[in-house]
């Protein structure tokens, strides 16, 4: 079987969702973790929402998915640090993992921005007063295969200076603690651990660049910018 | 004919260079505005020099050329502002147009630090002191067919974030003036204007990117994302 249709008398939007969720929930345990949370099916970002489905079961049938994923820094003097979480342990997905600050799926009919300011504030207690301030630095994207799941993500990217008093404070139970470390130590665990949840490298790395971590007179520099860069961000 | 070999006598770099030098030069008036500074031909960045050749040559044949371009901002409160410069009236390429603060060749054996340092003061008279803090933020990459020139251009790009009192001052003679402008109205000028030198708008939308003022809640945002880095950054 090369690939699966519709019935042609799913005309909308509404009418199709149904008839997915239908065959997810039949499905059963083939698809664990099911969020109960919706994920629109669109062409590319922007366009007209073809269908819906369940955010758990979008890499099943190969369908692109959106987040916003932010780095949560400090400066001090001519140093910068990073806030780094660690996922509870009991976390459905990469339980224990290193994570940034705050990263969340974009849902269906909520902006980046207004979604990012929500998880800032679930994720780790920064009020809006503080989170308006996130700053969108660009978006970054990888495909995984992993079993009968293939990813497709789009990561959009926020970084968010905070003030140095601030100590951020988890309130959905997602995050074990925090931790505020040089950028430098970051740099070194992606670089030698796989302690962080393989995602969030990206972001890191593509902190790094912008922020002159990785400069043009390190070996190799162009050949990881353009790796960095390769994915579909569509 | 399709290519053009080098004789297979010509073994050492300094040997092409030579041979290479005498061509260009008996092709005369075909190849305007000499500038006697060498560009070292690789075949990626950082990779061994196969022969170096006039600059102002490199389009001719196809050769690739590396380059440092920075954005000089300055925050004052919520707002940032760009210093821009408008280019010399008598300069031999883009005559009049509006270009960074700061950009110039790389040529061959200085690091990109050591250059947009020399470049810093050179072109804007920013002490050592301030252009030590310029960072770099990544790189792009375009290409343009104009004649008989083919130019491929990567360009290391670089910020620099300068003291609100800070005045640039042209010590070479390419800049006719500077002007320091918030940051959406640079944002306009590329929307509405040829007015910059082509490659400064790639560098300052890049800018746009990073800093917020282009996101993801705007139609058309990955496209854009996408289409700035397609270019070959090896």
């Amino acid at each position: 079987m090369e690939h699966v249709c519709l019935h042609s008398l799913l005309r909308t939007p509404e009418d199709r969702t149904h008839a997915i969720g239908s065959v997810i929930k039949r499905l059963g345990e083939i698809i664990p973790g099911i969020r109960n949370e919706l994920y629109p099916v669109t062409s590319s970002f922007g366009m007209p929402v073809y269908f819906s489905l369940e955010r758990a079961a979008a890499p099943y049938f190969g369908i692109k998915a959106y987040g916003v994923h932010m780095n949560g820094y400090v400066e001090k003097g001519d140093q910068k640090f990073l806030w780094i979480g660690k996922r509870s342990d009991v976390k459905q997905t990469y339980p224990g993992m290193l994570d940034h600050l705050v990263a969340g799926g974009l849902p269906y009919g909520i902006s980046c921005k207004e979604n990012i300011i929500k998880e800032c504030g679930e994720e780790a207690g920064i009020p809006r007063s503080i989170s308006t301030n996130a700053t969108s630095v660009g978006a970054i994207s990888y495909m995984d295969i992993e079993g009968f799941r293939y990813k497709r993500d789009v990561l959009f990217c926020y970084d968010l200076k905070l003030p140095a008093n601030f100590v951020p404070n988890n309130e959905d139970g997602e995050v074990d603690s925090f931790r505020l470390i040089p950028v430098p130590h970051a740099a070194n665990i992606i670089r030698r651990t796989e302690f962080f949840k393989p995602n969030c490298n990206l972001v890191i790395i593509d902190f790094l660049f912008r922020h002159g971590y990785i400069h043009p007179d390190c070996r190799g520099y162009l050949d990881l910018l353009q790796s960095l860069r390769s994915g579909d961000c569509s």
